[in-house]
């Protein structure tokens, strides 16, 4: 059942002995949706704990609450950030699948699993769903949950640059710095430093590229030997499947990345009017208008021919070429 | 003269026949603050034209705002963004340099040169005070505009992720936002899009990059081969310095850029405690705590090995090493 903003607020004024979950492997929006909530809570007197399923990134470390020891037994299981159960990971999802009382969430693609669901899908991040909580229960922000909610908001619109920041989200982001947020140490923390290994694989990533159609066409090679070197897997680099498509005048921006026994996984990024999603189609592939994906058998060398040519054929459709 | 808010908006009330000039090579705060008021006092009925110096980007040439002809006769001469007089450049000096009337700006090294300036150096970029100005001269912002000023203070904060992102800043771009501006589409023009030559440079500045005592200093090279081969000048590339100290763990960032004639030019940029500004003094260069520049003469193995041993002295008195 969807319940609105007022209806969470009260039904969390009436419960104690709290547990609150996040989906697997959190990022910034989880992490800091689920401590500034579970913050929250213990200022109103109640008893919170936490149960992670993964690691917290080091970066966001200085940011923890801390959970309770295991005599904790939860009258009242929250979830927040959370699209659908399975996303909860085997451990969790096995202990709280179907026991999850209040989930509180952005996604559209949320399965509206819980027995109560506070859903907005206008906003940017769920950290902007906890703000408005506060402000509801009439918690004060302070320092700490300020920066707890300011990474979730920045995390999840690439610190205010991409499509999903609203005014909104702004506004939510100039009250948290207004309310102590360090903006600028958290900016430095979480977007701009990079491991020694994403940096060396970033410049062999930009060392492979090439271009084709009058620059209007760029791809990246990443090997298993650039894994191997760095030591890196597939959750450190989803940042570089971008860099193709920022090459001024490229249109589709393609990343291979060599899996085993032949095999290849191609991600396509595209600007308009080029639709990625019809050129990985053609490949047994799919996903959205400008970001689409693929898997290819072959060798470096057909499967790079092959998708080129499918993207020629969308260039000379759309009279590109 | 220093003047506030109000008398600056009274001011321009009064006037007519209003030229607006900026600093030379104008960047994003610069053109959107000009292209913004300019068209503010045009909406209010009066003649405005535009002076400047050097190429507008061509990201953002849709928001320009056209110049009258040679037959204009200023009035009344406006400068935004001018924190002294001398960097218009040579031909705007010539013709303006003790001819303004009114300056705006937020730089604190500003000189108050300008017969009236309106100077906030708490401001994060000079468009939130002429955002400030539509409010206080009763102009309504339409989409044009806010995308103008929006430029501005995206521009001057990298997207809202350097340390001047003030609450007050970000309230500002939450209300251009909701005034129409299309943020999602300038952020990925202005902060997505790179071009060619500068992938390439990039690619080869990484490629360059060392490090010394256990990761803690990291050195990127810049040889007048990599300028020639791109094409780029160093106006292009002036992010390139950020890229060393972006590496997990590093101290002390070095960018070491080839001149002529055996000189060599040192950005050097550090994170607490170490004062980069204290190293670059010992070559007689200087500039702030945390970044700071000198020049250097023999060749790229001698200029490194000064400028490392004078970084091991500064790690060693911070018991860093």
């Amino acid at each position: 059942m969807r319940i609105d903003l007022h209806t969470a607020a009260q039904t969390l004024r009436g419960m104690d002995d709290i547990l609150l979950l996040t989906h697997r492997n959190p990022d910034g929006d989880a992490l800091g949706s689920l401590w500034a909530l579970g913050a929250a809570l213990r200022k109103m007197g109640k008893t919170v704990s936490f149960h992670l399923s993964g690691r917290v990134p080091s970066n966001l470390a200085f940011l923890a609450e801390e959970p309770l020891d295991d005599s904790f037994r939860a009258g009242f299981v929250v979830a927040v950030d959370l699209a659908e159960s399975s996303l909860l990971g085997d451990e969790l999802a096995a202990l709280y699948a179907d026991k999850i009382d209040l989930n509180i969430d952005h996604h559209r693609s949320n399965k509206l699993f819980a027995a109560q669901t506070l859903l907005d899908e206008e906003a940017s991040a769920t950290a902007e769903l906890i703000w408005a909580l506060y402000k509801e229960l009439g918690v004060a922000l302070d320092k700490k949950s300020a920066e707890q909610l300011y990474v979730g908001i920045s995390t999840d619109t690439g610190c205010f640059r991409y499509n999903n920041t609203t005014a909104k989200c702004l506004f939510v982001a100039a009250a948290l710095v207004e309310a102590g947020a360090d903006n600028g140490e958290i900016n430095r923390l979480v977007f701009e430093t990079k491991t020694k290994a994403y940096i060396l694989f970033e410049t062999m990533a930009l060392n492979s590229m090439r271009t084709y159609f009058d620059g209007k066409c760029a791809v990246i090679t990443l090997t298993g030997e650039m894994f191997k070197r760095t030591g890196l897997d597939d959750s450190d680099i989803h940042m570089i499947s971008a860099l193709p498509r920022q090459m001024e005048g490229v249109v589709a921006g393609v990343t291979i990345k060599e899996k085993s026994g032949g095999l290849y996984r191609v991600s396509l990024r595209t600007n308009e009017p080029v639709d990625a999603s019809e050129i990985c189609a053609v490949f047994g592939g799919g996903g959205h208008k400008l970001a689409a994906g693929c898997d290819l058998n072959g060798n470096l060398r057909t499967v790079t021919a092959m998708l080129l040519k499918q993207i020629e054929a969308a260039f000379r459709a759309h009279h590109l070429l």
